[in-house]
């Protein structure tokens, strides 16, 4: 096998579409994004990205079948609005393929004629957010992309995240700027310590008005209840009101 | 020498042979089966495989002699049933190595026309397991398959196990599936602290049932009443009936 | 992206310029210099090195804009003295990525003519230094060269540093030295726990008599007065007079 | 600059030389004797070799000059008998590493028509060893070469060491035994937590026998009596006149 290995499982005309990008990370809000759009929109497997960066692994199945594990890119067509979405289960394991990986997926993306793309993930603020207060930061590699987004309540804020953006996401900017590829990265706040489905709806909200469509949240709002629930019981279980500790928190999800 | 070096030793031609994969893993199980299986069949060794993935070692034999670490396929003659078994003491190194050499093993399988493939191991229960009770779990990389191996009492239990399968024994199903090769992989629960002889011969029987031979067990017993003994010394050190702890029980074997 | 990629921004001639390499390393002595020389003397960004061995990572500046991760080299136009300065801020990922990057970094000053070199960086004494006491350790990689640096009271003690000069700095001299240019290692000293702009400024004033520039200290001045506060609010947290332990020391910076 | 690039300094014609390597391991006895071999019969050098293997770093000698770390071969000529001595102060990186530099280092044994080898090391008794009594234990390639070796007085244990021989000795036997080379690793008993020139003796002893010279020992035994006296000096400071506990030794050398 090559280091990475793209299997064509369809090829659909897409209309200018954007990449959006899911791949795990804080809060897994950019997978949980991503995801959330395919299954909604019913979207279309187009590609399966296999490589030897990613662990030498397969999954199993409902069926007990296994499956190489690998990336997908999914056509998703929200209401007019051709997306390509890719998401998995993994970085890559190593800093030289997350390069490779990165300049791997951007090939696709320059296959079906993406002329922007959307990175996702969180952005860790280190204490649980109260309902409305979820902000999605951001950050361009083009001043010029700016506006539309501080249109739709992204936050630019100097310097910040402080330690840059690493992994895909980070280099969908970095490597996509390089070739001519407008794109943003969308990072919902976020503690950190927990899946996250309430960030990944204040990211969803902003990718809707940038491109113009609209999405379901049932499934997000259910899913965040259940967080709800079980950060509840934690506190049960201490027998006392307060929020759970940072120790207690960093191990769900 | 090169990442991966292949060298023949003997080149029989073989009846449509089953591949048996048996490196290390949870328990020793599968390298216990497939050394049994070389042993009470005499098998023939044909190929030896070297590779840079393996540690820079030499191991020392009881005259003193040196060998370059390395993996080898056998064939077995078991009853008539052409088995090509592949054992050793390592697996690779690193991600990309797993994929490299599984792709290796798996060219061989295809020089001697090996239609399919048992990736052998064990899945880790956490405890002791009563004598009667030792189940095998499967995975397939082809849902048709299935059938025959719970005619085998092979339990399939969906998404199990958890973290699907890794090293040699999973890509041999997910490398093995992308080139036509039917696999399966065969997993003897097993306390997961121990070298599980008990937890071998179940994974055993199940080859038997499936493949149409049989194998004396003897060995495997006597190894299992050693095995025994061990921790029935453990216990009186403790000068206490109940179980070790599994502190005591990981170190063992 | 190759394992290196150097991007040109200028192709300015120089006369006969010196290289002087200030990538992170200890006490960040050689970058403070690097980053001195550029902006006192406003240095023209000439190259810029992207690179698989640094982290997959961009940087987000004031605006919120992002770039992606790479090491820098300004021309530099020191009173009439051309200097080809190297700073960024990432050494290599791996030993072989530091044996490559920098040979890609020699040839970039081959290509500019240069003719010697300076790799900069710090010296841990493992103590806080005296205002007066800075000095400056030298290596060479060719003896010649070493009268005119004892002239600018370099220090040259036997067998020193003891673990010898890792990184690309000890290979500037390493490799520098195989393709036949005359390096010379700068070490100021430094406690070995803080950003040290006084070592710095030590080093600063070897280059400046070496070289035959004057440039204006009153930055690093500043910054080693901001640093003298943090270590004078420790020291009253403490409650005491004392210098601050090791400890407390080793995170700032 | 290559994975590994070897330069020739010298090319003498060797008559049957014998290679013996002496890279850094247990108790540095395989490079005490090979640097002993090098000093006292006023070796030749003859090879460097240079890999990105080996760390990124330069040593500094006593005057403050530099130098690229590699390994070197040098030609001895001891009592009329041709030795090709291999030293320097690192194994490699990594498991790959190993496999391509001794194969490197192999070549230039062929070159110089080396047809056996002798890889020097330590092999780790966990406790300090009675002046008499320093064994040499022995493993070989070729089961012809015991007998000479038995009659020099090396020890051959079944199994022995346990975990196999690993790093360049191992793959000395390993790699040479394929491209038919004899090989035989000696290795001098140590206590594992010193530098040890006794053990060095030992192994010098059993060469001599072999290969027939004689050797001055008076360098190694002024560098067992040092070792001694700081040995002795600790067990002072601990005001008793036990042995030191394993913990102060493994720091010493």
């Amino acid at each position: 096998m090559d280091q990475i290995d793209i299997e064509v499982v369809a090829d659909p005309e897409l209309d200018e579409p954007a990449l959006v990008e899911g791949l795990p990370g804080v809060g897994h809000v950019g997978k949980l994004v991503a995801e959330h759009l395919v299954e909604e929109f019913d979207g279309t497997l187009v590609r399966r990205a296999y490589t030897t960066e990613f662990p030498p692994q397969v999954t199993v199945d409902d069926e007990g079948v296994t499956e190489l594990t690998h990336a997908e890119f999914h056509h998703v067509d929200a209401d007019g609005v051709d997306l390509l979405v890719l998401t998995g289960d993994h970085q890559a394991a190593s800093n030289e393929g997350h390069y490779t990986l990165t300049d791997a997926f951007l090939d696709v993306a320059d296959d079906f004629g993406c002329e922007r793309a959307f990175a996702l993930g969180g952005v860790p603020t280190g204490e649980l957010i109260d309902d409305d207060e979820y902000g999605v930061l951001g950050a361009v590699n083009d001043a010029d992309a700016k506006p539309e987004l501080e249109d739709a309540d992204v936050e630019f804020r100097a310097d910040e995240p402080a330690g840059g953006i690493v992994g895909v996401s980070g280099l969908v900017l970095g490597l996509g700027g390089r070739r001519g590829l407008e794109a943003a990265c969308l990072m919902g706040e976020t503690s950190g310590y927990l899946v996250d489905p309430k960030s990944a709806q204040a990211v969803l909200e902003v990718l809707q008005t940038v491109l113009g469509f609209e999405v379901d949240f049932a499934d997000l709002e259910e899913r965040a209840e259940e967080m709800e629930e079980v950060v509840g019981k934690i506190q049960e279980m201490q027998g006392g009101g307060g929020m759970p500790s940072e120790d207690e928190l960093r191990y769900i999800g």
